[in-house]
């Protein structure tokens, strides 16, 4: 399985006489694909019908006279002003009942039924044209889905469509109101069309009606998307279909969005996501021009998990980036670790956005592999250098195969939707937890799979569940017949899928291989830990903890909280934590459950991670310091030797094995 | 004066096979009363015109079979789909110009007219069937006025009955501008059909126009509270006419809308007022599974204070709560705990919230006296003891009289919404300053009673004004003529009725039984104190202070500030506190003026608190360590004894008195 | 050069048989010029068409009989309710598309066309009954524009002006699209009519579009006000045309307003200021009751470089104010200390707000001279003691000529908006870091010009130009030619005036005078500073840096990061600061660059300040504790001596010279 780089292009933003230069450029610098046309729309089409593509078949013919691939998008992401002003339902409308106006990207509503049709023909017209095109051998459906908060809308089409939704799921208004329990404050409904979004109300609305809002907007970016790639296929026979997803964003359910493409990509911006995402003030000091050592890597892992073929990195940060409300420079080296971690989590190409700084516009201060006076940036520098090391690779360890790992994750969108609307505990963040469990089991140097809760769990030997409210009927015998250590997270089980409280209390399903029950909760304040004895090993709880009474036999207290509640319950391979623990806590059980599970766990120094891939290990110093890497004795080193530098990269073939 | 036990109970969320047995329950659990009923109205009408009576009639058959009283509720804080969608005026409009949307609760406008109508039809009807039954022996009027912030509407028919109320006011445009100073800015109106709600305005509304605004909205909640009253009175004759009113909740006047009811109830939730109100994250802390030893007491003591007949807490915590940021469980005891307080302050009833956890809709995580899995829970084996305990205290004591105190701290709702609406310093919070008063108190040891300022105030021996801007103009002869030591807070008589400076300065009225002049005020932001000197005692004052000129005979300086102002000023029995202090100093002045005013203040170890009823002495211990209570010596213990777990509770007859 | 004492005065608040006293008293006091009228309109108009002359032509007389000169307002910034009711587009329209309310004041939106007529109306009619009453020597227009953030308005009517603007400025729609670069995210249009106020989109908009909006607002702001100027001039031939301003207010560009008018004249709150602005809570609790020394005479030195004539503190505190979160009250001496302060700076008079404290309204917390029961207050009497002292310093030394610093610092406008829209990192504001080379400066005793970027620069010895993003193309050559020594911030030269980076990459235009590229930028979070080293010192960057690339010959780098990216880089007279610097950084370099100006800086005592005019030394004592000035051997003290008590001023002429 080949390896490649790749680069994002925006013909249209340069100087048509720069084009030819450009295109050579990227081809002596290691290039071998390029993305283009997610925002040209306003130059494909400059006025309705009028369309102009000739610049855009000389573009073309410009990179693939240098041999480089082609990876065409739909320009759905912007539509042009005119098109906006032409139809009254396009923009969607936020939480207030304002529409959103024109003048940014993604101003489009999913449930928008000119918009619909408006992108059919758009993306019939492009297909038509390039379909078949021999260097045009991807496509894009759009751009990020999602992004800036636009899955949900609250226009009148989005209402329109939630009932039919409704309808179709519930069948009658009988079954709806009892799955919803809207007996609760008489908010009864006599017939679908007196439901309306769950908006706007006096105090929080209904919880159950939230979420199947939530699902319905998720169901709503699945049906758009289909419809881009059902044309795409129809016209481009044998291209793969793709779409750059972003990084931790779960407001849209990925799984049936990605079923119906080839390859998953995604948009890796490790400083960015540091900066704006959940982490502490002192981590984002920590790691704040290198990025969290297992950020990019959790992304990897989940994108792999969702991908027919290997998944790409659309677009790889280069530099510093404009969006975060700071926004540091990386250290010399990122670039080149960044790229080679993707490699060894399993992607078949990193694709840099962008080849060049544009001068203009809301991305200006945004870095390309060259600066805006055209001179080769220090990210271009390492993508050449990558370039050149995936010869050296191929050359001496053949195409890749894909990771496997002996651990799975359990990953679930729709638990981010429900602990947000029915939290309990108003800082109860579902990514975060799901994050710190993946944290742990790499920091213990163990390769992680993150699949979805219907996926196979053959072949796996530990397997930990964060918090995941609704489990599916066949959920736990599934788990019990892997054969694997199950780690269950607090709340898991907590609730019915019309979100209920089961009738046998949480666990609900999971008391099937875990007779226990959680009587009771706690959310705990900022300022508030709990005691945890775990043997000789004293930590803390924040957050959360579940108050358990275990029921059945041979159910056992393995730790307990300061006032006698058990903090870890088991019964055989399967354990139970009732309560969100500190880092050392967490590792230290999931260390011990690792070991029994008949794997072989370590301490990585800080900063240190490792991966498989293909027979290879690939090294990666995420640290300030120099590290000693362990267990090398005998090994091969293609890249790098035992002494990995600070952001330096080693790969290499291990004695034993 | 009996003592009782209720609960609430929702028999339209169960299975009628349940009812039976929830009833017999009940019964064996030592309950005596069961409210329902007030959130029904989508099962008393599911359909517009369309009655269905028979569930609910037999629903109070099978309560009354087991001999439990019925209270009995109006519907109309949730009134159903289809009702709001007849009629396009319900939904209240919120400070943006929103019309807040159905799918919670409390969604109608008190100034609606067509919401009027249908209440009085719902109301009517109810009582028509159900006023005359016997188990039915109370009434309660809607649900918690006011919550979720929905006193306060900008519809057009709370502007159009906003004119109208002005014109009553003042009879002519000219004696509005006046009143309100609207020379100002240019602010004059020419008719009462110019002036709109005070808001949306580009900086802050004239302070007069809002602050009346608030009054007219308060006024609002009574006319129709009045409304619900006149009609059951008229069908229910000799039934108890009661409300559930909220835990420190200002934003309507509560005495005259007390006035209309024979018993005020209040709904208590320690642990959720702690983590919701104004107390320092250190502070939550610690009484995070406790609540503040204060709040409840306040509570009772206020409430005490504006019933007829013995006031209720009609929803009593029985464990976790859903509904505050983050939600502790209480500690082992509190609910007994909490219960016993409410009777040591003059409950006439503890009615638990609710019997059984529901396992849907937004309440779904709240706690009842018993599980989702029906279990008794932790609360509910609490209450059973709890009720075996009144058995054992009236059969020792009879029935208990209402306490008296003879401290009254005086406290108005509107100081509240001047201080909000004109408050010269961002943290001028009179909730919190009025609480401080009467914690400092009862960490004295000192029962006291919270009146409003048009109580008789004969019998005190000491009257505490917490800040009160606009002072009546015969209470200084009725504070004089009441011979008590009276300590006035700050910002006291610093405002006339029409919100404008009195022409001599504050303290205004006060003036006459204190002849001192505030001649200029200071707010101090958080990281701002300034020393106070009383005698040895070193204390700081935050917040706020007045600087004061002494103008009459005998007036002197008891305290002063580190800059020579002075800081509290006393002529005979009047005092005046020139700041906001800390607690240390607050309570050892109000110590020194306690021994002044012939009382025996104490300082009570952290934790413990003291309340006398009927004879008898109640001991609740707060505190995480036991305690030795004082002055036992010969006590005959009812309940518990001299020494005090925590949590503990202990009822006693002090040998001396 | 005279100096003189004014006051603002409302009779319209007051019974007119207080007029008489009130002016005797002004004029006993030392006060020689009263303001009046600016909110009156509902008194001169209270209907349509209705005028009521009588009043205000008895009040003119009354201040004239003593001899006081009438400041004239046009009563603009405060229409009645029944001109808002007649025009529907008076009002103007927030980001959120709400339309603002009558109720404060402000309420009108600059580009509406019937508010442009109304007020034509009215001050013609006030300039023609007054405009040459031989009272009225000066005429203020309108009331401190802008504030309560009343620059920009959203409505159709500035929409549609916008649009007119834009074609004004661009001509052709292709050269719009071309200076944006809307070819971004497809925002290209096809005409002016296509183009929407930058608001309310998916993602931040456009930052050309947002900046070129910004450009309109404030130009719609000089096109007001100038109306208002033609108006008076024609009929006030001869009067003083001056217009209030305010503190640090940089929504609108001041230089073309103050270029139509005589005077500029700023309203001066150093207290309110301290507390509202950026100031770290350290900071405001450090100067709490005096205001921050440097933030006065800040604003002094500005309105000095924009006034034709001596500028005016139209508005000077005088005790405590209202409208700040906190208002703490001044220190004794501060009303005397800030007057002197503005004479030492260059003020012609210094007005106070207001005669006496009005007691209703929105503002009847806000101190006066006197109190609301007509005593004098503490600011009244140091009034009194400065316009004594105003004659002992005229009488020693004649008319005073205006301040000329030798140092300059250039001060732009549309910086602050430029960082604003497009900051790329979160904190980076102009404001603050323009007043933290200010303060360095003045803490070094040197006098200060702050001037435009078009200002002559010949005479300076020193220029310090703070981050100024947009560089004129005349300027570079115009700092070498002033022969200075120029200091220049980051991000100086960093933007076109498109908001496009430079082709050559910042400092852009500056290259011709410091052959650098910044190469690559950082902004950094609030937890993060990168160490400098500067010779011996050693201090920190925090907030942003520039990475510079040094070309040219002679260019090197005076100080370094902790990465060794060059900190300071220097050609000959030329500096750049890479990155925003710590207090004492800061100050240790621009001494070091002062040294090289050839001039003398010391390092003042924390709190003293040292002001030069007319051959004059004007020491103000900012600190808790007495000081010795230095140097004064041999002075000839006016006022105060080489002792200065807090708060204390002295005047002086020193020996040397």
């Amino acid at each position: 399985m080949s390896i490649r780089l790749g680069v994002c292009y925006y013909p249209e933003h340069w100087p048509e006489a720069m084009w030819e230069s450009d295109a050579q450029r990227m081809k002596a610098l290691g290039i071998k694909q390029v993305r283009i046309g997610e925002f040209a729309w306003s130059r494909i089409e400059p006025a309705p019908g009028e369309l102009q593509w000739d610049w855009l078949d000389r573009a073309i013919e410009v990179l693939a006279a240098q041999g480089l691939e082609v990876v065409m998008c739909t320009p759905t992401a912007t539509p042009p002003k005119w098109l906006v002003d032409r139809h009254d339902d396009v923009l969607a409308v936020d939480a207030n009942g304002r529409k959103r106006h024109f003048g940014s990207r993604r101003h489009y509503d999913f449930s928008s039924d000119s918009y619909f049709e408006e992108s059919q023909r758009i993306v019939r017209l492009l297909a038509q044209r390039y379909g078949k095109h021999p260097a045009v051998t991807a496509w894009q459906t759009d751009n990020e889905y999602g992004c800036h908060q636009t899955v949900v809308s609250y226009s009148p089409s989005a209402q329109r469509r939630f009932r039919s939704w409704l309808r179709a799921r519930y069948g009658s208004i009988e079954a709806l109101n009892a799955a919803w329990g809207t007996v609760f404050w008489s908010m009864e409904y006599r017939s679908f069309d007196e439901i309306d979004a769950p908006v706007g109300t006096v105090t929080e609305a209904h919880p159950s009606h939230r979420l199947d809002y939530r699902r319905f907007a998720s169901d709503e970016v699945a049906r758009y998307n289909r419809m881009q790639v059902e044309i795409l296929r129809a016209h481009a026979p044998g291209r793969l279909m793709v779409h750059n997803f972003m990084q931790m964003f779960l407001e849209f359910d990925h799984y049936p969005v990605a079923a119906d493409l080839d390859v998953a990509t995604w948009d890796s911006y490790p400083l960015g996501a540091l900066e704006e995402m959940w982490f502490a003030p002192e981590v984002k000091a920590r790691w704040l021009r290198t990025g969290h050592p297992d950020f990019a890597s959790f992304n990897h892992d989940l994108y792999r998990g969702m991908s027919a073929q290997p998944f790409w990195v659309m677009e790889q940060q280069p530099g510093p980036v404009n969006w975060a409300h700071w926004n540091p420079h990386p250290l010399p080296g990122m670039v080149r670790l960044w790229s080679w971690e993707a490699f060894a989590h399993g992607a078949g190409c990193v694709s840099y956005f962008r080849w060049r700084q544009v001068p203009f516009g809301q991305e200006q201060m945004h870095a390309g592999l060259n600066r805006p006076d055209n001179r080769l940036d220090v990210g271009g520098a390492e993508a050449e250098r990558v370039a050149l090391e995936i010869d050296q690779v191929e050359q001496a360890a053949g195409e890749l195969a894909q990771p496997r790992g002996k651990v799975a994750l359990l990953f679930d969108y729709s638990a981010k939707w429900l602990f947000e609307i029915h939290h309990q505990g108003a800082d109860f963040h579902y990514p975060r937890f799901a994050f710190e469990y993946y944290s742990a089991l790499r920091a213990l140097g163990l390769d992680v799979d993150i699949v979805p809760v219907h996926a196979p769990l053959d072949g796996y030997a530990m397997i930990v569940v964060p918090p995941l409210p609704i489990v599916p009927d066949d959920l736990p015998a599934r788990l019990q017949a892997s054969g694997a250590q199950v780690v269950l997270g607090p709340r898991s089980g907590s609730k019915t899928v019309s979100l209920q409280i089961p009738g046998s209390l949480p666990p609900g399903p999971l008391q099937q291989i875990l007779p226990v029950r959680v009587w009771r909760v706690e959310s705990m304040r900022p300022n508030i830990t709990e005691p945890v004895a775990l043997g000789d090993c004293q930590g803390q709880a924040s957050h959360w903890r579940d108050l358990v009474e275990l029921e059945g036999e041979g159910v056992q207290a393995v730790a307990s909280f300061g006032d006698g509640h058990p903090a870890i319950v088991r019964r055989e391979r399967v354990h139970y934590l009732a309560g969100i623990f500190d880092e050392a806590l967490t590792q230290a059980y999931l260390e011990q459950v690792a070991r029994a599970a008949g794997l072989a766990p370590q301490r990585l120094p800080q900063g240190l991670r490792l991966q498989r891939r293909g027979g290879l290990t690939f090294a990666l110093n995420y640290a300030d310091a120099p590290l000693a890497l362990p267990d090398t004795d005998g090994a091969a080193f293609i890249v790098g030797g035992p002494q990995l530098e600070p952001q330096g990269v080693a790969i290499y073939r291990t004695a034993q094995k």
